[in-house]
């Protein structure tokens, strides 16, 4: 099949790439390298020394004889992207070519623009071009499950059921995201889901939880494949700053009182979602929604298994409950329904200490790349006040 | 009080402008006239002959003694907004600065993105100003009640309470807008939500019906006060078309069955809903919702009432069914609640016989100025096919 991924120098991007090329698939990457931009200008780097995508191209030929093609440019630009799509004509398009971080966008108006513009015309550019070029392609949307925020029901994998007033409609999941980073991807399911009811787009909106870990089948055949890891206050997530935390002998910092629950998964199994998702494409015109993770942990239940995990391994670490720098409930109810992946066969990679272990020990091998001042959270969602949050 | 009016040049913007003006506010009005620029590329002009911005505020002086002030910009320029909320100090921002059409935003990929880019990112600029420099002011929004689509269940204003599995939350409307200027209205609606609940501004956001008229008690004190009349396949709405369509004796165009239903208001009522928004603020912190329309009509009743109305003045017309060139559900359940404004103490003007005749009237006068090749829809939804539309 000839698939095109978009962001494909990403942390979670390239990674896929080897996978669908060590399937056989005719591989092509899009990327800015805005990532890698990004990070130079708030002076911080992955954590993992991430080789260039020519690099890694070479080095992946090298290893499996399989050739991955590149393209470097931004799918805001139209023209760009509209040869790329003429010219790959791909079947699936994997898309995880936005700005990713919800404190990056909150950072100032600047970036909050930056990520609006990137996310949702970018996205824009890509359904046009797929109507007029490509218009049976399957387009794999990376979302996020933030879309939902934490309302006080269950959430349903993308749409539910309304009985109102004696009568019955099922409508999109309604959406409360905490950040204009989680906006511009509830913009985006809007526009798609339009695309495919109004023009026929094929889509699956992979309302993925957040992703820990950082070694597949591919990545683990040789180090110039690897790819990255991030933990400063931008692009890190919370796993992975408790877990560099401990190496450097930080406290490790949950932000309130860290009732705040979410899903997680490993990055073997985002691949394992996009590869199910890929190979069980949807009907023309239709627009699913998977819930795409595994388990879900409170932050302090995480930070409860990172400071068992290092114990173990002979480092005492504290919890520190700092005043939290995001407007987000600190307590509530979280139970979001996630069972279509599932139904497709995916077999979960269930985080434990074994996994926090394995992480300890990557990040002791970089342990003298660590930026100390990267870690702690300067972005703040509301800088005047912070208002009790009511969700 | 201080008002400043985004979009103040527009059909409802300079009625407003002079209304708020003659009631004592003080008056500051930005626009960068694009919906001119828009008419001129496409070959399409206002029916009535508007003035320019200079010679309105001018006239205006003359008439009313009062002086309404101009910035002309772009509200996605930051630079220049950020200037204006400083130098304007807004105690309320009545916000109509946005690409207002379905079809124009529907025609092509670049359009498209100029919809998007101009209400997403313009109103985003807006929320940061706002947050930095007038964190009290009052954000009156226009948005649509094309926002909802047409859902098999009453719509509420704004938010609905949604009972799931044994639990309960409020929650926003869940949202199935028919185009792409729709979508962009909605993606405001969410980062204007998010802005009042993370940044304590405060909001109203009115989900507009079709507004149809021309008069208010402004502009009928000279006719250099008048306000546009588009009646072409962009910005014309379904009334404004079959009006003019009668006085050129062109056949009314109903797009497919008809069925169609949408809220409408008569524009004296838009300012009376503007006005009782701005006169009864939120609290901080509140964004609330109100469904801004008077009365409810199919396409085909509209049709009919345009054709009884002219017969009466001796003028028969007929009723052509045409392609539709929308993706939409023509028959279709349809009950929104709209109730907030009426206990604020709006006084709805209803749709007659009447109001129809002395649009013909007005349309029969600038006859000389119809431009027929404008009225026909050139733009599909679907140029490939034309699925049947299922809400």
């Amino acid at each position: 099949m000839r698939v095109l991924i978009l962001g494909g120098d990403g942390y979670l991007g390239w990674p896929t790439a080897m996978r669908f090329s060590a399937r056989g698939h005719e591989v092509s990457v899009v990327d800015n390298f805005s990532r890698r931009h990004w990070h130079e200008r708030h002076g911080t780097d992955s954590l993992t020394p991430i080789r260039g995508l020519d690099e890694r191209i070479k080095a992946w030929q090298e290893v499996s004889g399989s050739e991955i093609r590149s393209h470097v440019g931004a799918i805001e630009d139209p023209a760009f992207l509209e040869e790329v799509i003429v010219e790959t004509a791909p079947e699936a398009v994997i898309h995880y070519g936005e700005q990713p971080s919800a404190p990056f966008s909150m950072a100032n108006r600047e970036q909050a623009v930056e990520t609006q513009y990137t996310n949702v015309i970018g996205t824009l550019n890509l359904l046009w071009f797929l109507r007029d070029h490509a218009p049976d392609c399957h387009l794999v949307k990376l979302g996020t499950m933030g879309e939902y925020g934490t309302p006080n029901i269950d959430i349903e994998e993308g749409f539910i059921e309304i009985e109102h007033k004696g009568r019955k409609d099922t409508l999109p999941f309604p959406k409360m995201p905490g950040s204009l980073y989680h906006l511009s991807k509830v913009h985006d399911s809007h526009n798609i889901q339009f695309a495919c009811r109004v023009w026929g787009l094929r889509s699956t909106d992979l309302n993925q939880g957040v992703v820990y870990g950082i070694e597949t089948d591919e990545t683990a055949q040789d180090e110039r494949l690897c790819t990255r890891f991030d933990y400063d206050e931008w692009f890190g997530t919370v796993l992975n700053r408790f877990c560099v935390q401990t190496v450097v002998g930080h406290p490790l910092t949950v932000y309130g009182k860290g009732g705040q629950t979410r899903g997680f998964l490993n990055i073997r199994d985002t691949l394992q979602c996009v590869e199910l998702a890929v190979t069980n494409p949807p009907e023309s015109g239709e627009y699913r929604v998977f819930n795409q993770f595994t388990e879900q942990f409170s932050v302090g239940e995480l930070a409860d298994l990172v400071q068992r995990s290092a114990a173990e391994v002979g480092i005492e670490i504290e919890i520190d409950h700092i005043d939290n720098p995001r407007v987000e409930a600190e307590e509530h109810y979280y139970n979001p329904v996630h069972t279509k992946l599932l139904d497709l066969g995916l077999e979960p990679s269930y985080l434990g200490d074994e996994l926090v272990r394995s992480m300890l020990k990557m990040i002791e091998g970089h342990r003298d790349r660590v930026i100390d001042a990267a870690i702690d959270p300067k972005t703040r969602w509301n800088p005047s006040q912070q208002p009790a949050a009511t969700r």
